[in-house]
């Protein structure tokens, strides 16, 4: 998603040195000495405005939340939408989550093998054109990125509206050789499964009756 | 598929022992010295009216051909099949098919350990109600049979019209460490493949542009 930075937007962001990490290379091997504990880290790749991460870490305050995007007017509003969950909950504070300004392609430099324990991967650029197919966040290019981060009991859950992202990602999960599981071909399709935290997109589609695809991976199978 | 057996039907099948087996256990480790070769063995599990695999085995000659079913009228009708399309080809011979009278709950008592090379599920009874999910051709216990009766070259080939039985299969292939490939999600989406033989009921449902779900499975990997 592309946005036009407004002014003083990254002035916004370099405040909020409590809530938002400009420079996540600097905390490499490091993510459990920032969160100040030993609790698992999920991140969600993509965060877009921020609302999947933000109530996810309102709703889970024994894990470690980081919610990833690579422009700066997201990462303002991802700040935003934080804050007000966890004000409603009563607190002033966001204790579990940071939102981090990175590109995927460096993963490896954000992040020590096995620091993290999963990863989201919400309705992610389906780049529909086979030139673009190396784009593709389930490209096995990325997967391979994806299995080093993660640890022995690592998750990657994925979930799409787009049906050409979700048939090129079965193959590419399992030409990586990663074992899936849970895998659905119509999410919602017998109730609104309120257990599951929606993100912005998925709630639209879900009210014009699309289909939401998704799976989850495991790496120590 | 139930259909009322006519009158005769099974005199009808009993002279042609030239095409159809309506005793295959014993031919338990015997299948190869049944074709007089040692080409691989392809079989489809369920091959109703029989223009698939009759087709197939008019197409692909060097490849020996089963077809089973359960039902008398069907194996007649595939008998019938088989011999035109061979007819057609100049020949009064079916060489490389049998159609064979079984129920695949009995396929380690019809083959022997990596006997087959091939297996073809093609629009398989989906068996919607949950209760019945254990009949479903792709249940793990199923798979566990095709694992046995397969070689090292082995492969499962599936397709269906039913989403529900498709997304089933996919997360049963992923818990019996099947590795999958090949795995569409509208198989005729860009153009009728000329080079997949359709069944009765696939041109049926793709002249009705519903998408039809697709995926390969193999032993050695």
């Amino acid at each position: 998603m592309r946005l036009r930075g407004k002014k003083h937007t990254i002035e916004v962001l370099e405040k909020q040195t409590d809530l938002v990490i400009l420079e996540p290379a600097k905390w490499k091997g490091r993510w459990h000495e920032l969160f100040g504990n030993d609790r698992p880290i999920h991140i969600e790749l993509g965060m877009g405005k921020g609302q999947f991460i933000s109530r996810m870490s309102g709703n889970n305050p024994e894990i470690n939340y980081l919610g990833m995007d690579m422009y700066d007017e997201l990462l303002r509003k991802g700040s935003e939408k934080a804050r007000r969950v966890w004000k409603e909950k009563g607190s002033d504070e966001v204790p579990n989550l940071f939102l981090v300004r990175g590109n995927v392609e460096l993963l490896g430099e954000m992040f020590e093998d096995g620091e993290l324990e999963r990863i989201y991967l919400n309705f992610s650029d389906p780049w529909p054109k086979s030139k673009h197919a190396k784009r593709r966040l389930t490209h096995p290019r990325f997967l391979e990125k994806y299995k080093r981060a993660l640890n022995e009991k690592g998750e990657i859950h994925f979930k799409t509206d787009s049906l050409s992202l979700f048939e090129f990602s079965l193959n590419s999960f399992s030409d990586s050789l990663l074992q899936m599981r849970s895998i659905s071909l119509d999410l919602h399709r017998d109730e609104l499964r309120e257990d599951l935290v929606l993100t912005e997109y998925e709630a639209k589609f879900v009210g014009q009756g699309k289909p939401i695809y998704r799976l989850e991976a495991v790496i120590g199978s």
